[in-house]
């Protein structure tokens, strides 16, 4: 019999307890699983041996689980150092597993590597794989992120109602968007547009470098047409220099080595204060918002394409590692837009592992400040529709 | 024939285009209504005699207008002097004007009832009546003000999920909600509650006054016990000198001389600054969001009591002046809790205008750090459910 774990890892998606319990689920159900545990705030649980048992759960149970937000058992930040490696595979020799599935984004990846790559080192015969979750929708390989098209919607759905919202009240409002260097989830505040004067009117992505100067008069010219703007903008927005705007506000690093860009409103007061007083148009009304941790766990919404194919590649990995596999990382592959279908493939983790993949230049308009219709055509079938909403 | 006009002003809402489109259907249905119109922002737009004529819609387009968020008509800030009173009667009297409508909170009132008494002493025959709304549920006289149940249920929603991102990757959360100087909305967040250890753990009320220090040592109490807590504050949090928390980073104060609370993340990011430096836990994880704009126009939650309530308040306000009740302000009573049901009725001007209702002492614990059961008694009927979620 295969004892497998399973853990989570990195920041939590509304979905990511659909991969989990995808992939318990399949272990489950198959004859060739013994032990299904859990590793409770992932690798750290490890040397704790702090685990979660599944097969004391009923059905129920787990379904309920599946459809909650967040990780449910509990997650972490951190990159296992050679010590760590050896500790794990003293826990897993003693509780006799040999198959690890971690659930996570690229910094996850690593880890799986890492882990994976001492095992083979070591002699630790351990089959190792990574299921891919991030609302940043960095990752190489597969088509799009389980996680990113649930973020995706909240976002779509936050511009929607700001942008009414800015139509009511008239002025600038600014709205701080996740996803590190990668614009992908910024670039989804575009699906908001229900008509030829909704906002966003602008939106600037890590991909397309921007001086404070050039947003201010992007700005101004928008209100001097419309007397209103919605702006989009990415918490990794960055000068042609490459700095970050963020730069000199952010004060905490992560063992990463990630700057901490979410988590404060620094750079939307920076930036609503700088639009403020260098904007032509004077008294300006200007607000803005930094979108939080509620893009990554708000209950309320969820895109169903996104629910199925986290339930898909959790269940996609356990399956692999019962056929045989080798490690890996377990990718979505897209195979037609209409009707929309795609299914679960595995790569080798060092195709994933740390490297970010971010908007590619096709998705990225030339004015430098939109995405192109191309991406709406890659992103609306893993979102579904937004609230439909009418102006007078 | 009674020409009537309609507007909406203030802060906009999730549901107060229900209010609008059940006053615009009630007289569209009506025998004894002329003219249906809307002023675009409020009274700015009477004074460009920028107006809508609502019988040129048809029933599908004003349904599709009703479950739309913010104000369709546009809103404004603007308190009418004596000069503008005067303008808004001649424009009134040229369009043969006799009723108007105003949908708002206690500024609004306040509007309606300058107008009103002006209307009074200068001889324009004027029925004027206050539709009420606003997401701080801080009017008298009404039981709930339209608009509170369903921004208190996306901010329930917020807190579901950040309790679970919380337990996922624990520190402190705090969390910065809207209200003004009462604490309705943010005494909300105790919905989320799901189990024995769900946040928010910690709830600060404008009502119950707290020094920094105390803030300090309840979130290091909570830490302590569960390894992470999860805070709740009033963006009118203040100490017991009464000073605002905020005051100091306010920048900006509105026609009706409030301070500009939200719109920026300043009074977020210096209690997480506190918390982090004057915590007994060194090296305390501490995040924190500022609630924002979504709270009173994100698409995707609604309330279903309170659209239903939105469009009666609506409806009955063009009912009343139509029977030919006087000028006042239309008010919610509760008639049960099992099965909930209400109806509206009408209560001078004077009684709602300008003032606002905190929450009472029986609705907040005497801990002052919480709310009590009679609130969530009377809270929960008109939020309705949240979404299910399950901890492992």
């Amino acid at each position: 019999m295969k004892n497998i774990i399973i853990g989570q890892s990195g920041g939590p998606t509304r979905v990511i307890n659909q991969s989990l319990i995808g992939a318990v689920r399949e272990a489950l159900e198959s004859d060739k699983a013994g032990k299904v545990l859990g590793m409770k705030h992932g690798i750290t649980g490890v040397f704790k041996e702090d685990f979660v048992d599944f097969r004391k759960y009923s059905e129920d149970q787990l379904n309920a689980v599946a459809s909650t937000p967040a990780s449910a058992l509990g997650s972490c930040r951190h990159k296992p150092t050679s010590e760590d490696c050896q500790k794990i595979f003293d826990v897993f020799q003693k509780h006799e597993i040999n198959f690890w599935f971690y659930i996570g984004g690229n910094d996850t990846a690593e880890t799986v590597h890492i882990v994976s790559e001492l095992a083979k080192e070591s002699g630790y015969p351990l089959k190792a794989f990574h299921i891919p979750k991030t609302i940043d929708n960095d990752l190489r390989v597969t088509d799009h992120c389980p996680g990113y098209a649930s973020a995706a919607k909240y976002v779509a759905e936050c511009f929607l109602g700001n942008d009414l919202d800015n139509r009511s009240l008239t002025g600038v409002k600014i709205d701080i968007v996740m996803g590190r260097n990668a614009g992908w989830l910024t670039a989804a505040s575009a699906l908001a547009r229900y008509d030829s004067q909704a906002g966003p009117h602008l939106i600037y992505l890590p991909e397309a470098p921007k001086s404070l100067d050039d947003v201010v008069s992007e700005i101004d010219e928008v209100y001097s047409k419309l007397g209103r703007c919605v702006v989009a903008v990415s918490e990794g927005i960055r000068d042609s220099s490459g700095q970050l705007f963020a730069e000199k506000f952010a004060k905490e690093v992560d063992s990463h080595g990630n700057l901490q860009l979410s988590g404060n409103g620094a750079l939307g007061d920076m930036l609503a204060d700088y639009v403020k007083t260098h904007s032509k148009h004077e008294g300006l009304r200007v607000r803005t918002d930094t979108l939080g941790y509620a893009q990554r766990s708000f209950p309320g919404i969820v895109s169903y394409v996104d629910a199925q194919e986290a339930e898909m590649v959790g269940a996609a990995a356990v399956r692999f590692a019962l056929e045989g596999r080798d490690s890996g990382s377990v990718y979505i592959e897209r195979l037609s837009n209409e009707p929309y279908e795609s299914q679960a493939g595995l790569t080798e983790l060092c195709n994933v592992a740390k490297v970010t993949r971010v908007l590619p230049p096709e998705f990225v308009a030339e004015n430098g400040h939109d995405v192109t219709g191309a991406f709406l055509e890659y992103l609306r079938p893993i979102v579904g529709e937004l609230t439909a909403v009418r102006s007078l």
